[in-house]
């Protein structure tokens, strides 16, 4: 699959803790329909055979659609189940050795959670980076300072990536995320936590 | 690394919280020292980053000696460093495909937790087997039924592939585990608890 920057739109990022005791599988594919561009599966504390039976479920529903699907940290789990990319912190496996492992035709993303970081990426071929966390936001509480909105707009005149934000957000902060000139949102409860997670895709992508 | 059954003879799987507060790099060189001819790593709760760290610098340790170091269930992290190969589990990727990521050349073991298991690992082209536990043991709380001695001498008897025993293996049990036909026995406590792991180490090695 070709990666389009356009993909990043609207980014979904699993979370099944936070998805209503629903199945995962359903929820992405609730998403999809209300028109979520780009998937990222997250997975802290499943065993890897489970995390493979869950992305290759995802991999049939997706593909298809042409929606790529990320794997969150797990070049391994990217590489059995061919997934689309993967999606890195500055605690996972280095960029150099994800991109050799992976080669030149998958998406790599590379989360940035300050200016220093965003400059480092600069030097590496990533395809994209997710600005992390733009606003606090009560599903990751181990993140950084937020870059808010001043931080976000520095961030994308400085790097040569796509840009997509994370952190916050939904269908009130989506739009003076994008006039500040990201590529894409990434969404976990807005959509994970939503009773209706098409409806709520599509609402967030109305807002845009 | 050309593998040998040999390799098995004495088989150290790492565990940072037993090593009682001392670094991991110490232990295992002073196990080697001691006799240690295989080391598996394995990490739980490490992020990626350190756990391809710390194989690195154990790599570097490893490799001038001649002793296989194995990753335990992630393959990504096996690759990204090098390694000789890895451990699986029942719940860690499938053989198959650790075995297509990895290439022929590479080590890889199973464990098996009952003779089921160790049935379909048959068809398999698994390096060797780990018969777990041959005892109830403190280390791993979450294991299966115990094999006990003639649980293991079976085993042997209806596998084609190199048995390692593991589960309350020290001086004591070893001699017997060793007369059931085990090639080898995976030991954890006993040398990483050990106030001195090279003098442990050499103490099992005699006793077998």
């Amino acid at each position: 699959m070709r990666f389009r920057t356009s993909q990043l739109r609207l980014y979904l990022v699993t979370d099944r803790a936070l998805s209503l005791g629903r199945d995962l599988e359903w929820v992405v594919g609730e998403a999809v329909k209300g028109g979520v561009s780009m998937v990222q599966l997250r997975e802290k504390d499943m065993d890897t055979r489970g995390f493979i039976d869950l992305g290759s479920r995802l991999l049939r529903l997706l593909r298809p659609l042409g929606v790529p699907l990320i794997i969150n940290d797990r070049v391994d789990v990217a590489l059995a189940v061919d997934a689309d990319g993967v999606h890195i912190g500055q605690s996972d496996m280095p960029y150099e050795t994800a991109r050799r492992l992976l080669g030149p035709d998958k998406i790599i993303g590379l989360s940035v959670e300050n200016m220093d970081e965003l400059r480092q990426a600069e030097s590496l071929d990533v395809d994209y980076v997710a600005v992390s966390p733009v606003y606090s936001t009560a599903t990751k509480t181990d993140t950084a300072a937020p870059f808010g909105l001043d931080g976000l707009r520095e961030a994308v005149r400085l790097t040569r990536h796509p840009v997509v934000a994370i952190g916050g957000m939904n269908e009130n902060t989506a739009p003076a995320v994008f006039a500040a000139g990201a590529d894409g949102i990434a969404v976990v409860s807005a959509i994970c936590s939503a009773p209706d997670p098409a409806a709520a895709s599509a609402k967030l992508l109305s807002s845009l």
